[in-house]
């Protein structure tokens, strides 16, 4: 599977690719070993600093010590590795490897980047208050590496039961009804 | 606009509908006055109980007041109104009235559901540690109402910019690589 050219990109602007609700894939890596999982639970924090809260459960010990990761931006073509990426626990496999992903090294976090995905966000842990008692990491995006094109991806989220929505059309057309400053 | 006929729904499975990321209507009452709000920026937090975590920003007092709201699910049809409803304060004008939209009695809440959404979500407000620091209320769902059909509704995801994404096909075609208890 290719991977995607992509270009530096604004952090406070990773919301037109998180905000629609896409499921991503997470990378890290411990003392050198690398994972991955899959993650449907997320949400937009804040513009400036880029603030991301994501629901990581607890036995992502990759990603909990070293206190790094990337959120990654899977198209539809990745959807069957997506799925099969949360079927299995990284203390078994480099996932890498087993799923055919090329680990891309990051710039200024250790954990690597999934070169396939259309996006990838370079992230630290920012705030660890709400990990015990939701499993709520808040991240900040110090980097952000977006691929050069189509300018919208077809991501996939999640339903339950199996089942994905595909992301449909983008439209502006409802543009001329916003106040500039609501955009 | 035709309001939706609705059902009860299990509360534990609103991620079908919110986890995908769709823009929501956020209805309140404070004191006899309603309110509505537009919302991107939501994540479920939790199956059972039903937890969702919500930015809400400072200026909504009527919600902040009351400490119960309506998360309702909008279609495509109302995007010009989800856009106006974002645009204006509850300070100056009654929303419900102003864009022609129904208050529907909650069954567990004071906040009325808004009639014309696909599916209304009644919620109290379970955690208010993260208000100060991040707007971040969590919410529980104590009642949820989602219309008889279509089975998915045609939901808007914002990508900011005056962009949104319609949500597109629904697929069970990737439902074979998962693990039962990963669904």
């Amino acid at each position: 599977m290719k991977t995607h050219d992509k270009k530096d990109f604004p952090v406070s602007n990773v919301r037109r690719f998180l905000e629609p609700g896409p499921i991503v894939l997470v990378s890290s890596a411990y003392r050198g070993k690398p994972n991955i999982m899959t993650m449907g639970w997320h949400m937009i924090m804040e513009f400036e600093p880029s603030l991301v809260g994501c629901y990581i459960w607890t036995e992502n010990h990759s990603f909990r010590k070293s206190r790094e990761c990337v959120i990654n931006v899977p198209t539809v073509a990745l959807a069957p590795k997506v799925v099969r990426i949360g079927n299995t626990s990284g203390r078994d496999i480099d996932k890498f490897e087993t799923f055919g992903l090329t680990a891309v090294e990051g710039e200024k976090v250790k954990a690597p980047l999934v070169g396939e995905c259309y996006a990838s966000f370079e992230c630290r842990l920012a705030d660890a208050r709400m990990i015990k008692r939701y499993s709520l990491f808040v991240l900040e995006v110090v980097k952000a590496h977006v691929a050069t094109s189509p300018a919208f991806p077809r991501t996939i989220h999640y339903r339950g039961d199996g089942v994905f929505m595909v992301s449909g059309a983008n439209t502006g057309k409802f543009r001329r009804h916003f106040k500039p400053h609501n955009m």
